[in-house]
């Protein structure tokens, strides 16, 4: 039955991965950079994402923003509260956002109006590492309050990233949270990764991760 | 393709049922209580784990624990400083644990020395939710840290728990954790469901936990 299964799973891979690299072609095309955000449940995707669009849009940047959840469209509320276009994808029992739930759920936005996309996907460092979403930029997010293992427990999610982001850093104190050892945990399974250490709550960080995002956009020729 | 993986899928759940049947009818010929703990991953189960296992050894009870991650044997190494019996399960991929791993992993161990053995899940508010492992009560745990809606957007987990555990309360300020929130999504999801409020830095909330583990234990018959 196990060989049975990885034969099928491969080929929902395969089948996946060809509509991730339409995908990739399609937002290169278009000219928008697109990030796929992936991490834990509770590691503070929405808010860190909230306060990214609101900064981008008040910068001029034309954002919008798909976020994944089994239930419920929260997020999506949440996010549409920074006047950015938002649409949720409820996958209803399923564990990660794949290339066919993103490009269903584009139907009707035009790709060419925007510079950035976010991509939320539901939270879980394990379900979502295998499935490209046609991303140029895949960032794991990991908070203060987590523990600082994370990277080294689940490590096909943290070496598939482009750059990490610590969020939750005003928790630190009170957390006890040992950065040294986060960081080189990250650095252990993915060397070199770009690291942001932020909280959305204060603002620390948030003009570094900006500052990366304007650079990526200029360096891709997007 | 879907209507093959459904039919896997629902034959392995079906053997996994069989497998938690007869462990559960083990588990009851012993006398041991079994447990089994599933949250997030962060959310803080090893350390609340940690300090259940110390205060019942203290008072003269018999634990042990297994503890299931995809990589690392970190857990076992926490967890078996509290001189309890602890053997790491590594899932190498796998998002939950299964009736099987359990199995294989009580080689050698007499559970007829045991009062308590708990079963410290994969983190992963998704996958552990369709696997029984045999034991008599499911834990959910959710932090103050991670959101009062979780049980919302992960509704399988939440309403298969038997008892919640909201953990790092010493948190709670920092965080501003909406007590009535989480609490209200928990009894919308599981109406009635048993809910303790702990810290495991501070100690609070653990007597009545630890007061709700022995009256369990009674009430089984083991």
């Amino acid at each position: 039955m196990t060989t049975r299964i990885v034969e099928l799973r491969q080929g929902i891979l395969k089948k996946n991965d060809e509509l991730a690299r339409d995908l990739r072609q399609r937002f290169t095309g278009a000219g928008v950079l697109v990030l796929n955000l992936v991490s834990s449940p509770g590691t503070g995707k929405t808010t860190f994402l909230e306060r990214t669009l609101r900064s981008l849009r008040e910068s001029g940047a034309r954002v919008a923003a798909l976020v994944g959840d089994l239930e419920t469209d929260n997020d999506a509320r949440r996010l549409a509260a920074s006047g950015a276009p938002v649409r949720q994808i409820n996958t209803h029992g399923i564990c990660h956002l794949e290339a066919e739930m993103v490009g269903k759920h584009l139907d009707g936005w035009d790709l060419q109006t925007l510079d950035y996309l976010f991509i939320e996907n539901v939270g879980n460092l394990v379900c979502p590492s295998s499935y490209d979403l046609g991303e140029r930029i895949r960032v794991a997010l990991l908070s203060v309050t987590e523990g600082e293992d994370k990277p080294l427990k689940y490590p096909t999610l943290f070496n598939s990233a482009d750059a990490a982001v610590i969020t939750k850093m005003d928790l630190a104190g009170p957390c006890c949270f040992d950065r040294e050892a986060a960081l080189r945990n990250l650095n252990e399974i993915r060397p070199g990764i770009r690291i942001f250490e932020t909280s959305a709550k204060t603002g620390a960080g948030m003009a570094k991760w900006l500052g990366y995002l304007a650079q990526q956009r200029a360096h891709a020729g997007v």
